[in-house]
């Protein structure tokens, strides 16, 4: 019989302890965590960065990944675009009242393998148990503080930089929307739901990127116009260099989606200069074969994204709005 | 009318944008936000202390605060009870579909105050939105990162320490539980939801406490248990010395609930050197006429709490179990 979570769970007593005693500290057990006082004290070397970001995803188990593994690696992709190697995690939980326990448990196995890959720790965390019908489920926040190995930031950016993406575009929307809608024929695809600091660690070794960004909630085309209206230059892409799987591509037409504005959850636009763009390529190609360099930033049309066809035709992509698709991440 | 929050604020582009910038950024507005990367870089001087909490409160509004204050003040108490001058936060909203743009705005009000009184800033966030359902108007995750000024901690608890408690017990739970159900009595039942850093940072300039917690879920039967646990040691207490309110402690009759297990908000137990005892109580009574000392910590009963009754019997007070009451932070 699958136990289920209930809410004396979250009554910061005895049943609370036990929860996070015998479940949660049994996979995140160290030292941080041994001492349960209120507060963490934490050590550093290098300049720390903050980051945070809830996870409400729908369905919790997809094909590629769940939402725990979503949330480490979510939180930890955003440190590592920072040029920062993830290193201190807090973990909060929201749990509907009768949750499984065996899904909870899945979950935190998710957790502690995504965090071993990020050679991360969680040192504080919090749990609350809501009545049914509170939440749908479980939602995560993670809150993550990294040590910056290079000084990667957006306002690096100029012109002449060139601009590569790590992997296909669009997995991450398409499998849960396929997963959501019970979609056939898109079974096969899988989340590119993954952590990104073994990629980053290598990228670092050899090059310092200009900037990065993983091209989350709202896509390629929201990073893209983020950086456009950041640095005022113009990102001018190749269309045709931009990857999108075949399955993907089909979700796509069905629905009427614009692959660059669905979400990936470990895909990420790198600017870089152009002498360190071939090697910068080849480190990408190492962890994901469909890896490429996609365009460039030129002045041609200032604080816009442009897309070139094959055909020599180019439109602006824009900022998506609109609902895309709510608890994607 | 009262515009209301939509999914595509939740979408990654323009509407998420236009919440972020015209609505949070305009309450929260500081150079870290400013720059609007993935992740903030922070600076140090002294140790960092890192702690998280979600909040899902229910009243939203209730008398003496809001879920804002709750966040804000819950937080930074953490850090506040480790020695810990509260410095950079993370804000992460769930906001479910419908959900008024006035009472957000309210919300973001109480957090912009509350900071001030820590002197902290939000420096990262993130803003989901969930379809009608997905979660009970608005749930908060702040995430917190202090400096230390003192090395406070339950591990330097010892024999003769004495132990003092800031104020009366269990306002928060009452109230809200009173808000909750309409209970007309005890409608002028104000909690004690209130940041702690101003009475902290006088108390850290006169003495150094050896621990201090702040008596939230639970109440402050957790505290002195969670300490007996993790010392060894007896916590002796003097129930008469244990003020509550009289609407309070009507509450807890007409409902049986012990005054001892129901949440605090603003409420600790600190334990310090028995030279310094007189010296905390004045300070502390600057801040809240009920501040008093309530016991000792002693090897009489290892691992136990002892209440002391004015007639000279005495019983133990146990870690709370069960359901206490869902929903008050």
């Amino acid at each position: 019989m699958n136990k289920t979570i209930t809410l004396a769970m979250g009554n910061g007593g005895v049943e609370n302890a036990e929860l996070i005693q015998k479940v949660i500290y049994r996979h995140l057990a160290n030292d941080f965590l041994a001492k349960a006082e209120d507060a963490t004290p934490l050590r550093f070397v290098n300049e720390p960065c903050f980051t945070t970001d809830s996870f409400t995803v729908t369905p919790l188990f997809f094909n590629g990944g769940d939402i725990g593994k979503l949330a480490v690696a979510g939180v930890c992709n955003d440190l590592a675009m920072m040029g920062a190697k993830p290193k201190f995690l807090s973990l909060s939980f929201i749990i509907e009242e009768g949750f499984g326990l065996r899904e909870f448990e899945k979950i935190m196995r998710s957790i502690k393998k995504e965090l071993a890959i990020n050679g991360a720790k969680v040192v504080t965390g919090d749990t609350k148990v809501v009545p049914k019908g509170g939440c749908d489920g479980i939602y995560i926040n993670m809150s993550a503080i990294g040590e910056r190995i290079a000084c990667v930031s957006q306002t690096n950016i100029e012109e002449g930089s060139v601009l590569l993406l790590s992997g296909d575009m669009a997995r991450h929307g398409a499998s849960i929307f396929a997963a959501r809608e019970g979609i056939e024929l898109a079974n096969e695809i899988e989340s590119d739901c993954k952590s990104l600091w073994p990629v980053i660690d290598e990228l670092l070794q050899e090059l310092t990127p200009k900037a990065m960004r993983d091209a989350t909630r709202g896509g390629v085309a929201a990073v893209l116009n983020e950086w456009a209206a950041a640095t005022q230059l113009c990102m001018e892409i190749e269309e045709r260099f931009c990857n999108v799987d075949a399955s993907v591509q089909g979700i796509c037409e069905i629905l009427g989606f614009e692959p660059f504005m669905l979400a990936n959850e470990g895909t990420f636009v790198i600017a870089v200069h152009p002498d360190d763009a071939q090697k910068a390529l080849q480190i990408l190609r190492r962890h994901n074969a469909q890896a490429s360099i996609i365009g460039k930033v030129s002045t041609t049309y200032p604080r816009r994204v442009v897309l070139h066809s094959a055909w020599g035709t180019r439109r602006f992509l824009d900022m998506p709005s609109g609902e895309i698709l709510p608890r994607i991440c």
